[in-house]
């Protein structure tokens, strides 16, 4: 009954020669979800951006660019070598791989590694490890060519691990409602003007995508016992009001520990410090594609005393 | 070239009737070394116990004990299958069977989940998970066996991750000495009187057995790029200055992120407070065959921006 909360991304912008990629219709996203094991549930479309809920995250589409966030035992990169056979490799400006260590890594159909090997294939690029083996990891890789981000391709991600407090009593509870799950949630603060889809899933778990222009904001709740996970990304760039941010996105979760990664086009760095965490895996690199990424990861001091946990009798 | 420093460990206590393990002879335990994948290096032999060097960690036999560690992509359940094969289960007092999350669980012959569907074969028990998916943690199975280990049964282990300061540099420098170690290591100072038997692994690696008595301390280093490791384990019970010498251990290391890990017979709990480590994970059980275990994760808190690591290409 595990189930794996971790997710891999893949971003790709092309070039305008390459067309409107909304215009390559639902028939081809439909068959590129699917290729990496996942199912396309509802779409919210707007006039800058279709967005996807799928049955593992979700799918963003802008006319000149894509991003596919998938968890469970998915394989993204099959959508990277999908998108390929249809796009030249020649019209893309720019494509990164994200995949953060996984809870149970022996359940995966591959590693980074492994799928770094099928990318080299058909996209040569660039490689890295943030953080160190046996702790929060993320890895990330990026197609080797220049590549300028505008000023405002900005996104951050907050990747929770086992949430606690009252959020483990609102997103564990069986039979949830959307309506509940939204009441404690309160998107519309952090985010007004957005227009949202969400879904709850049975037994459990929960995703909402949100979109106003081409700005989104995507939340996963995968609440299972072992290893409860929640992320939140969004592209909107909140400039100094991020921890801010940061900070109310964590009260709806309270987890046990979670990590920061932010993805900026210029060297404004974000120093996040939430009460009650320590702060280590401090990670910057600029990439050669232009993006400079911070990682940093934050545990839970001083928590309190549990039990172990029994299991396999 | 990924090494897995990270451990497991089979305590096997036999009643006086299964006869003194060390009259079983070297061939027998060279044997059950070897199936689990592993050579004896050499041995250190006392009154009281025979300590071998292994290709992967440690032995130690008493005559009414065993108790063998391993790193790497040892099987060592197989020690244990091995083992009963010789000495019949009726004849056991006590069984423990720990493991470290490991840096690479992917290269791994089994988990923790398949070495325990093997162990309920042939000796039925209960096991435990301390500490969060994601996060450190071990695996623990005992015997379903009443046991009350002696007033003087305690066992320290601090496992350490990614050895930082100058301790990265003397054992990660090739062609290092044992002599530079030992001057680094200055073990006589925490244990007089002990009998030591190291070795220096090519390209790196240290592994040294100490003994006294009934006593023993053993540490294992792997400082291998992309995951050094440093164990640290003992029976001798310092009582309140543990934490002294956990903290002059630590300062030989100087690790980014480290755990402890305490048997006793007793309810006297350690608390152990690292300067610049945050202290998350506090996990406590008593398990049913007598010991009390406490496992804390610790955690280098503000430690320096450092760039990612390139890889792959």
């Amino acid at each position: 009954m595990l189930f794996e909360g971790s997710e891999k991304k893949l971003e790709v912008v092309v070039a305008t020669a390459a067309g409107p990629l909304r215009a390559l219709g639902e028939e081809f996203w439909k068959s590129l979800v699917e290729s990496v094991g996942a199912q396309i549930l509802s779409k919210l479309s707007r006039a800058d951006c279709d967005a996807y809920l799928l049955s593992e995250s979700s799918l963003f589409v802008w006319d000149n660019k894509f991003t596919m966030i998938t968890c469970g035992r998915t394989t993204l990169v099959s959508a990277l070598t999908g998108f390929l056979k249809r796009i030249s490799v020649d019209q893309i400006d720019a494509i990164v791989y994200e995949r953060k260590n996984e809870y149970f890594p022996r359940m995966q159909q591959t590693d980074f590694y492994s799928d770094l090997d099928v990318i080299q294939q058909v996209a040569p690029g660039f490689a890295y490890l943030f953080g160190h083996a046996g702790e929060h990891q993320l890895f990330l890789y990026h197609l080797d060519r220049p590549f300028k981000p505008s000023r405002s391709d900005v996104t951050s991600e907050l990747l929770m691990n086992h949430i606690g407090g009252l959020a483990k009593d609102v997103f564990t509870k069986c039979n949830q409602s959307a309506q509940d799950i939204r009441a404690h949630l309160q998107l519309d603060q952090i985010f007004p003007g957005f227009a949202w889809d969400d879904h709850v899933f049975e037994p459990c778990g929960y995703s909402v995508n949100g979109i106003k222009g081409k700005r989104y904001v995507t939340i996963h709740v995968t609440p299972q016992d072992g290893g409860s996970y929640a992320s939140f990304e969004t592209n909107v760039d909140f400039g100094e009001s991020l921890p801010e941010v940061l900070s109310q996105v964590l009260s709806r979760f309270q987890p046990q520990s979670f990590d920061v990664v932010t993805f900026r086009p210029d060297d404004k760095n974000v120093e996040f410090h939430a009460p009650d965490y320590g702060r280590t895996n401090r990670i910057y690199e600029h990439l050669k594609c232009g993006y400079r990424v911070h990682f940093t990861s934050h545990y839970l001091v001083n928590s309190a005393i549990q039990s172990a946990q029994p299991f396999g009798v």
